[in-house]
């Protein structure tokens, strides 16, 4: 297998370490900037490699319904499609199904729904979902599974959670049979893909502790914890978090997925987890938040109209380096993609030296003294959701 | 004068040389790329350094109206604002006011009207728009000129350039009172600035002449032909351009203002023209239309769909030498500003690669055979306008 994962050094719970992938090394923890439809909005693959992106998230959802998996297939793959040389994650298409598409409908066989984009009526079922994982090609594939939102009463995510056992076990199957080969009507352009499973269970301990210990049966390269941050309190995410990563081998990397704020990726780290993605930098950034060591800034508030100062004086980006808060402000107020651009590249630059910062800090063994630093930046002011 | 032009090469009628410039020098015959709004859209300052823009153009209007040129002027000048060390030229604001800006009211004094962002009444006189531009800190200033929709009768075109050439004066006068340390209430950002005369007169040639022979008269650093590529033919624009560049001085730079297609590029070379601005590349690249050496191309045609080959395969830029048409195509198709700035990326450098083969060819006497060659490739599809 391509895939590996080491562990090179620990702080309490919190794990530095590096992930072999086809298409190349992840250091761990990491953060994955989100490329819903194929790229990372508003940034060029060099900008994304300027700053340090090891590993980008592709939707599987959105590149099914556009511009088709077996397109980007015979294109040679994601990557070759997209121009990005590094390591690819794709998530299973569940999420966006469970909150873009209409008329959903799950059944045991998957979920039908009509495509957000045209109406076109459309099924996603655990064998469907690896089939375009590995027609995209990703480095790693994710699992079909339901994602209810919460709160929702306990038997409903029971029985969420169970079914996306199942379906796990249907994926690991699909998966695992494209090792004599890619089925007939698909192209596998990435044949050393990793699987990660998924734990379900809301925030009932005794769910997630279920949910984790079907999953590992069934065996994966990689875990995730998924149906989080989806309306729950962050104490409730941080403790389901923690209970979570109890329940995993200690020796494979742990994703959270959709997560989160520069907060709860020390949370996260501290219990255990290996692996972040979350559009909350990049859509932010389009919407004129900047992430600073001061704590969030909104660039269209008036009080920046003169501000010669850069988005975060601490900051060596090359937004940081060479422009000012009035111009970034300018740009938001006229509507300049520019703006969108800039700001982009400096709220992932911003969240990819935190997890460098994160990385070093567990290598040293001053990961609380890190974490603390985060809080006292990010508590102050809150965060547009 | 920190300005001054020097001729290196001639073929024909076509000259090749050099501006020097407060911020340094610029080969001509040159492309100045568009940045309307203290951006070229889509762009960051490092990708058009990168592709060799040695000098940009800024709009007054726009940036008269948002953020302010007072508010430039405090941050330094809109070079230190936007974060572009290289030559910008600024238009005068004429054109916008009588392209964008409601309830125009031209008169002797100057013209008043309404912004197109907020509807708030706003006057623009000679030497307000003199003063706008030393705020701003442009390298080379445009004087205030009225731009007539064509066609038009021949005693409104009359009447509109007699007042372009009383306005000249004017603007050359608070222009020469900078040299006595910037009037009250004013900035000069680039002290040394260099101003242009702009030559009116429709295609008319006798018109043409007697504003040439006005505005030479007043004497300015360079000389613009204003006015054209409004309605007129391709064939009155070039007759009009060649009738008016034999009528002004030989030793002077030479900028045919808002044009144009890489045919109208070599046919103005052609007569005598070193400069030229134009949103053709940068808003056709947006709506999805690229320039090759094949001819225009349309992006989100359908038989681009599965295109592996880049937008054009004789070109160098990033955008060619890292993605397909297929990417392309789906990047527009979704709505992607990275599309956008792929799109304008190569399209600019396209536009630039074309001036510096124009300039080669002038050093080397082959400017004919390159001007066959970009009829070649423009002449069997037609631009978007």
């Amino acid at each position: 297998m391509a895939f590996s994962f080491t562990i090179t050094h620990r702080d309490g719970a919190a794990r530095r370490g590096w992930m072999r992938t086809p298409h190349g090394i992840v250091e761990t923890p990491v953060f994955m900037p989100v490329g819903t439809q194929g790229t990372v909005k508003a940034m060029m693959p060099r900008d994304l490699e300027e700053i340090g992106a090891a590993i980008i998230l592709g939707n599987t959802y959105h590149l099914h319904l556009r511009p088709g998996d077996a397109l980007i297939a015979r294109r040679g793959g994601l990557h070759r499609f997209m121009g990005w040389t590094r390591p690819l994650l794709t998530d299973s298409g569940g999420y966006q199904v469970f909150s873009l598409a209409a008329r959903r409908k799950v059944e045991e066989e998957g979920v039908s729904f009509r495509s957000h984009l045209d109406g076109s009526a459309c099924t996603l079922t655990p064998e469907g979902a690896v089939d375009i994982q590995m027609q995209l090609g990703s480095d790693i594939a994710m699992v079909l599974d339901e994602c209810p939102a919460l709160p929702a009463a306990h038997d409903v995510i029971a029985a969420s959670m169970a079914l996306t056992a199942r379906w796990a076990a249907r994926c690991r199957a699909r998966f695992l049979a494209y090792r004599d080969g890619a089925p007939a009507g698909t192209i596998a352009t990435t044949p050393d893909q990793a699987q990660f499973g998924i734990v379900q269970g809301g925030t009932s301990p005794a769910l997630r502790e279920e949910s984790a210990e079907r999953t590992v049966a069934i065996g994966f390269e990689g875990y995730a914890i998924g149906g989080l941050s989806v309306g729950e309190s962050a104490d409730a995410m941080y403790d389901t978090v923690g209970a979570t990563t109890l329940r995993l081998p200690d020796d494979r990397p742990r994703y959270l997925m959709g997560v989160g704020t520069p907060v709860d990726l020390v949370e996260a780290v501290a219990r255990g987890v290996d692996m972040f993605d979350c559009v909350l930098p990049t859509r932010n950034a389009r919407n004129g938040q900047l992430m600073t060591r001061e704590g969030p800034l909104n660039i269209k508030n008036a009080r920046f109209a003169e501000d010669d100062e850069p988005a975060d004086p601490a900051c060596s980006c090359y937004a940081c380096r060479h422009f000012s808060r009035a111009y970034l402000r300018h740009l938001f107020l006229a509507g300049e993609m520019l703006g969108s651009a800039l700001n982009t590249l400096h709220n992932l630059y911003f969240y990819l030296d935190t997890m460098k910062g994160i990385r070093d800090a567990i290598a040293f063994g001053t990961f609380e003294k890190f974490r603390q630093s985060v809080h006292r930046s990010f508590s102050r002011r809150s965060l547009t959701p």
